[in-house]
């Protein structure tokens, strides 16, 4: 193992030197990320800003033959710790790669940089009347690099699915420094197995995507957002087969408990209605001509399970307004305590109710104060814990608290991560959501990508 | 090795005796597939109808043990010879693992053995109010293993994508016999490595898919088909960015050019015009409510593309005619001339001109009666050619436009097949769309799940 100096020299030849960070302040920063409660234990040795392709296979060449750690890091807003250096090494990132390389109407396709913010490159490509749904809550900030290391979602996920539904094709470093091209510019392709898919939530630990290809669809006309609220948690989560029986196809399903609603209007004054136990944000797209049809049949839809205060929303800034409580539910809850931590599972839509209801059942338990929030429409659930890590009562009931969380989801048949990733955060749980024999496979896949395990070693396994 | 008489009895204890064939008659009928011109010198040992996957897991343990080759086949309707026994071995065929397991509206996902014929499932969907999208042309037939193995699509990709977007889980039984069980049973998931997408057009040659979890969708309200010819075929191809451009968003985009036009009239008497160069089959579907709005606009739309005759469909009965068209197309060809074959090549959707014009080109220079259909929106374009194999000049004829239809598709950026497969009969080529080292590693993970080479062995590579 080469020292922190002659890495950090090394990279300073590779790249130009306002690149290369190598002071401890600098590292300091880059020891963690988005993640709150987990820490790590070393600095990095060098955080790198490559501006080229050249550049990433230089490093990972360099990096592979003296075995040094790399982890390519987008906005570091993960939620897993994904880049957290725990064994030190080169954080990469992606911040000067962040062109948007072409977007082309015709064949609706997007070329970008692994560092493109997503939120512009939707504004981008809203520009040519076209849409790229993926849209996870911090798309402000977040790099299409981190959607596709963390298989990210985002409320549109129940109309249009996740990140991985739009990745047509991928330029890879591997680990020994080549350049792979996998995938294709083409809406379909059978050539062969899918290599670009599995590189999907694989968290930088098979090699370091640089570019992507991705697929965009056209732009629907118009959208509305319909806010309701209920008197109970069924009553909402209800609400969802029959918006499927009625025919309808909202683009989200979102929802926000009584005590999200509660936090947000304390904080934000929206003038939401705290005393209902459960509130819904939908959000459906379409023709102009549908949309009395749609709003019709939604308002039924909702009368019939119990709602009431239905909002409907019809110019940009109303919806905007009614978005905002939704989004402002993670910064009012931080408001609540010294810190704040999210978790991310999934169910079959069938037991989301029970998976809601027993979350907060075990925060109780455990007194901890928690805004429950997600995409109810996909059965997936964010809890919003509000808390100070410093306290170790606190930090070790939600601990306790997590992983009952855990083993609740997965008695619901569910999943321990929807669209944040597992990173570090998770690695412990992986085996009982992922069978020992899926797991394997997925070690074999990472000895056959990285023999030496240089990329971003220790998460998900 | 094992004598064929040794595996023949080994499997007659495995499975019971009427689901085993062994005589020579049976042997033959498998040693085709649904590929005209591909041809196998040797019978499969043996042809086996398994109904458990229990049983599948002893066939495989057996033949991996004595590394006798296994070839999974669904309705065998393939087009590039992925069925074909080409070293003998096992038939491992689906047709008596085709249940339905559960329809789950509330989840809006289905879990289905591999031998579902998809026609089937798809009726049984939508007696639920929902949709699975995926649409072979013969998915009256065709199975839902068939269409996982050649990552199928049909023409309703344009809007609804591929099969691949509707795989949530699998279940994979692997060369040593082992069950695997890959992805979930939720519409996110952000757990490792999405294994499960590496077996999509895998053509059975890293396990043995035996049960699928699929995503539904909610079926939209209705449908229309509309009809529209072209004096040329610019015209009709530019006519699809201007749906985009109108935020149009059809589910399908088909078309035909003038010898299919001609030759579909000919053999079915439908009506239609033989004078123009093409036409254009698209579906459009959504709120009863938007129908004007979209059908006025597309007509807009195909005005302003100089296109003529257009007729719109409202009753199913219309539509089905209109479709019967664009279906008829194989059938038809197919009477021209003692055979008919087919391919699958796509471009980017800027290219489609070209492509559709350089295919009639190199089919003039060759004399082939060639009948160009395709899925233009996808930029997807399958010319079927009428002609006699045992005519030595015509089928050498054939063999090289093939390589010159190839040899174009490259150069207009396309990729070698998008939902039929590489199979036998474009392995040869594969490296030409492929990059080396994709390709270095797809074998790399052929030699992870089959290191003795014996599922569906010389597929693909």
């Amino acid at each position: 193992m080469l020292t922190k100096t002659k890495i950090q020299s090394k990279l300073k030849q590779i790249l130009p030197k306002k690149n290369v960070l190598t002071t401890i302040e600098e590292c300091y920063v880059y020891s963690q990320d988005g993640t709150n409660g987990v820490e790590s234990k070393v600095l990095p040795d060098v955080v790198v800003f490559p501006e080229t392709i050249e550049e990433i296979q230089q490093i990972m060449s360099f990096a592979n033959k003296h075995k040094i750690p790399v982890i390519a890091r987008g906005a570091g807003t993960n939620l897993v710790g994904a880049c957290i250096p725990v064994r030190g090494g080169i954080i990469l990132n992606f911040t000067k790669m962040d062109k948007i390389l072409e977007i082309n109407k015709t064949n609706m396709t997007a070329r970008v940089q692994a560092g493109v913010v997503i939120g512009q490159l939707q504004d981008k490509v809203s520009e040519s009347g076209l849409f790229f749904p993926p849209d996870p809550s911090n798309l402000r900030v977040s790099t299409i690099g981190g959607a596709i290391a963390q298989s990210a979602g985002g409320p549109k996920t129940f109309k249009y699915g996740t990140t991985k539904d739009y990745i047509l094709g991928l330029k890879v470093v591997l680990a020994n420094g080549q350049l792979m091209e996998v995938g294709v510019n083409t809406i379909k392709n059978a050539t062969g197995y899918h290599l670009e898919q599995l590189f999907i939530g694989s968290e930088g630990t098979l090699g370091i995507v640089v570019e992507a290809t991705l697929k965009l669809i056209p732009k629907p006309e118009t959208t509305r957002v319909i806010m309701a609220y209920f008197d109970d948690v069924d009553s909402a989560t209800n609400s969802v087969v029959k918006m499927i029986d009625a025919n309808l196809y909202p683009s989200t399903i979102d929802f926000m408990n009584k005590n999200t609603i509660e936090t947000v209007e304390k904080f934000y004054k929206i003038g939401l209605n705290t005393s209902k136990e459960a509130a819904l944000i939908i959000e459906i797209d379409g023709f102009e001509s549908s949309m009395d049809t749609q709003i019709n049949r939604l308002k039924d839809v909702l009368e019939t399970s119990q709602a009431s205060d239905i909002v409907i929303s019809y110019s940009q800034e109303e919806q905007d307004k009614l978005w905002t409580a939704r989004r402002a539910s993670f910064g009012a809850t931080a408001k609540l305590s010294p810190d704040v931590v999210t978790n991310d599972m999934i169910v079959p839509r069938e037991n989301i109710s029970k998976l809601v209801n027993g979350i907060n059942d075990i925060c109780e338990k455990y007194s901890l104060k928690v805004c429950i929030v997600g995409h109810i429409g996909d059965g997936n659930i964010h809890p919003q814990i509000a808390l100070d890590l410093n306290n170790p009562t606190e930090a070790s009931n939600y601990e306790k608290a997590k992983s009952e969380f855990y083993k609740l989801t997965l008695k619901l048949n569910g999943v321990l991560s929807a669209e944040h990733g597992i990173g570090l955060e998770k690695k412990a749980f992986l085996s009982d959501s992922v069978s020992p024999l899926a797991l394997e496979y997925m070690k074999k896949m990472k000895n056959v990508f990285d023999p030496n395990n240089i990329l971003n070693p220790d998460k998900i396994f």
